[in-house]
C-alpha cells in the first residue's frame, strides 16, 4: 500500500479522514508499523495526490489530517484493454497488475475458448472487482479507477461495441503465428485484444481483423494470460 | 501444460516414456482430456521438442511414443536476472513468470530491505524451485532449465559474483528515481538487477553504479515486482 485511497465516505472534514476497514488498519500497523504523528501518502478517489499526518490509530479505526493535496496521478496509459475473460483467479491478479500499469479501460470480453462457468465467478462481483482496482492504484500510487464493462457475447461485442471503440484508436489483436511482432513504444490511443488460454479461435481473429484491426503476436513462446498482458502493455507503452 | 517435459529417467527405452506423477496424470486427462493415440507436444529436458502419441493413459501411468525430435527450443534471452529475493509467494510465480518469458540464468540475492525469513522458506528447497521452472517450460514450451543460484549476503555478491557477471553484459539496475528511463529492444547481453520491495538502498545502488552498472526506471509507478520483472524483460527484450 504505497498511498491511502480515500472514498468520499472517508473524508469526514475538510482535510481530514477516517478509516475503518480493517485491511488498512492491519497493514498500517503490521507493515508500516504506522504510529500517530507519521506522515503517509494518500489520495482521493479519482482525485489528486498528497501527504497527510496519522493523527489517530485506534483498534477500530485511524484519522488522517492533511492540509492541501497537490500532486496529479501519475498518467495513465493511452489503451482500451479488451481481454477475454481469464479463469476467476487469474482475473483477480490480472487486474491488479494492468490497474497498476495504468490501464484506465477494461473490457471482459466472452469468447469461444472462455468457459461459461468463468462468468458465474463471484470475482466478477461489482465489489470483488472494485477491490482488485483499489490494490492496483494503492501499489502503484494512483487514484483513478479503471472503468470495467462485461461483454457476455462476441457477436454482441462485434455489433455494438467494436465500431465506436474503433473510432477511439488503433486496434491490435494479440494472436500467436499473426506476421508482425508487437509494437514497440507507440504513443497512439490503441484497443489492444487479448485471447483467452487457447487463444481466439481462427473466426475471431477473422472477425477482428476485418473490422480493421491488424494482428501482431509476442514471439514462440506460450505465455499465460498475466504474464501476456503485462509483457504487451510494458512493449507498446 | 503446453509442452509434456520429459527427464531421463522418464525414457524408458529409445523413443519411449512413462510419466507416474499425478500431476501430469490428473492433466492429461481433465485439461487436454487426452486419449490413447492422441498427439501430444513433448520435449526432453534440455533437448529436442516434436510429437509423440499418448499409447497408454492407466490411473498410474502414461505411455508415450515418439519417431523423432527435431525442433529446438525458443530462443533464451540474453539475461543474467539478479532479484533480490521477494517473499515466497510472489518467488514461486516470478520463477514461472521469468521460465516462461525465456530467462536462463536467475540469481536471487539478499539486500538490505528482503526479510531474513524469507531464505528460510521451503519454497527454497530445490526440489520447488525446479517444480516452478518445470511450470514455466511446460507452458512456453520451452525444455532449457535455468539456472538458479543463491546468494545469501550482498558484500559477498559484489566480491565474489559482481566482476564475472559485469564480464559477461551490461549491468542494468532498476530502480526508481534513476535518471534514465528503460531502454527498449536492446539486443545485448545485459545482467539486470531488480530490488525487493521497497527497493535497494542507496548504498547498494551506489555500489552496483560504482562498478560499472547503469541506472534506469520504469516511470512514475511503482510496480510489484513480479509485474516489474515481467514489464522490464518485456521493454529490454
Amino acid at each position: 500500500m504505497n498511498l491511502i485511497l480515500l472514498e468520499p465516505h472517508n473524508v469526514t472534514h475538510d482535510g481530514q479522514a477516517l478509516l475503518h476497514d480493517q485491511r488498512r488498519l492491519e497493514h498500517l500497523r503490521k507493515v508500516h508499523r504506522a504510529q500517530p504523528g507519521d506522515t503517509l501518502t494518500i489520495g482521493c478517489t479519482n482525485g489528486l495526490i498528497g501527504k497527510a499526518e496519522l493523527t489517530a490509530l485506534e483498534p477500530d479505526h485511524a484519522a488522517l489530517r492533511w492540509a492541501h493535496l497537490s500532486e496529479p496521478p501519475p498518467p495513465a496509459l493511452p489503451v482500451h484493454l479488451v481481454l477475454a475473460l481469464p479463469r476467476p483467479r487469474m482475473l483477480a491478479r490480472t487486474l491488479e497488475h494492468v490497474t497498476a500499469l495504468g490501464v484506465k479501460r477494461i473490457t471482459l470480453l466472452h469468447t469461444k475458448r472462455v468457459e461459461k462457468s468463468y462468468w458465474q465467478s463471484p470475482e466478477l462481483r461489482t465489489d470483488k472487482i472494485h477491490q482488485h482496482l483499489v490494490l492496483g492504484l494503492e501499489q502503484a500510487r494512483d487514484t483513478v479507477l479503471p472503468s470495467v464493462t462485461l461483454v457476455k457475447g462476441f457477436r454482441a461485442f462485434l455489433n455494438e461495441h467494436l465500431p465506436s471503440l474503433l473510432a477511439q484508436g488503433r486496434g491490435l489483436v494479440a494472436h500467436p503465428g499473426m506476421a508482425n511482432p508487437c509494437p514497440r513504444g507507440i504513443n497512439e490511443e490503441t484497443v489492444l485484444f487479448i485471447g483467452p488460454e487457447g487463444g481466439f479461435i481462427d473466426w475471431e481473429v477473422d472477425q477482428l481483423l476485418d473490422a480493421g484491426c491488424q494482428g501482431m503476436h509476442l514471439g514462440p513462446r506460450i505465455l499465460r494470460v498475466e504474464t501476456a498482458v503485462t509483457a504487451l502493455l510494458s512493449r507498446l507503452f
